[in-house]
C-alpha cells in the first residue's frame, strides 16, 4: 500500500473535519537580491494568509520552530482540545520560508525536521503525525 | 506527480547505485516483557545485519542520532566521498529500533526527525535527502 497523503488524509478524517487549502507557487526570480526574497515572501505569505482561518490556531512549519516528539506533539494537542482550542490551521511556508511577520502572526511554530523537504513530502508527514498523535491520544493501537 | 519511494529511487539511480534490502518484520507479541522486546529486537536485527554489507560505511537512522540540515548531511556525504568511503548502508531500524549493540556495530546514528514515521515514510524521507544531497554537492538547481 502507497502510504501517501491521500491515505492519512482519509485516515484522519475519522477523527477530525480536515480542509486542505493551496496556494499557486509564486514563480521565483532566477537571481535573488534580498529585496526580491522579501517581495516574494510576502506576494506567497499574502496568499497563504487569505486562505488561513482568523478563528483558528495558527500553527507554522518552519525549521526554527520547536521540535516535538510524536508523543509530545500528541500530548499538545490533546492540550489544545482541553483548553478549547477547536480548530487548527497548520501552515507550511512557501519556497523560502516564513518571513519575521509570518512568524510573529503566527501562535506557533513547530518543526518537523532539521531536512529541508519539498513541500508535499511535509504534507504528508503532517498528516501521518496528526493521524497518529489522534491515535495515541486515544489508546488505539497504531498499524502502519 | 505523487512524490513517492519509486520517483526518488529513479532520480537516486542518476547518481549512484542503489540497493534497496527489507527484512520481513518479525511479529511483534502483544504484550511486551523486557526479556521478549531484547528477544524481538535481536531476532530483528540478527535479519537485518545479514542484509548489511559489511564493506560499507554503516548508518543507522536512529532518534538519538545527529540531526543534520539537508546542506549539512550534503556535507557529510562529501567528506565520505573524499575520504574514500564510496559505500553507505544505511540501516532503517524494526519497531523497536536499535538494540545498544547494534547501535556500538554503526559507523554512524543520524536522526531524521524527533517524530517516530512509519518505515516506508523513513524510507521515502531518506531517499529524498539523497537525492537532494547529491544535487547540493553538484550545484544543481532541486526542482521537486
Amino acid at each position: 500500500m502507497e502510504l501517501g497523503v491521500k491515505e492519512y488524509e482519509k485516515r484522519l478524517k475519522k477523527y477530525i473535519k480536515l480542509d486542505i487549502e493551496e496556494v499557486k507557487d509564486e514563480p521565483l526570480p532566477k537571481r535573488l537580491s534580498r529585496e526580491e526574497i522579501l517581495k516574494h515572501q510576502r506576494t506567497e505569505e499574502k496568499k497563504i494568509w487569505e486562505k488561513t482561518d482568523k478563528n483558528a490556531h495558527i500553527i507554522g512549519l518552519d525549521l526554527a520552530g520547536k521540535q516535538y516528539s510524536s508523543e509530545g506533539l500528541a500530548k499538545k494537542i490533546q492540550e489544545f482540545e482541553n483548553s478549547g482550542i477547536s480548530k487548527l490551521n497548520f501552515v507550511i511556508g512557501g519556497t523560502l520560508g516564513f518571513s519575521a511577520e509570518f512568524k510573529e502572526s503566527a501562535h506557533m511554530l513547530i518543526s518537523l525536521s532539521k531536512l529541508t523537504f519539498p513541500h508535499q513530502i511535509v504534507r504528508l508527514l503532517l498528516l501521518e503525525q496528526l493521524f497518529r498523535a489522534y491515535k495515541i491520544n486515544r489508546n488505539e493501537p497504531y498499524h502502519t
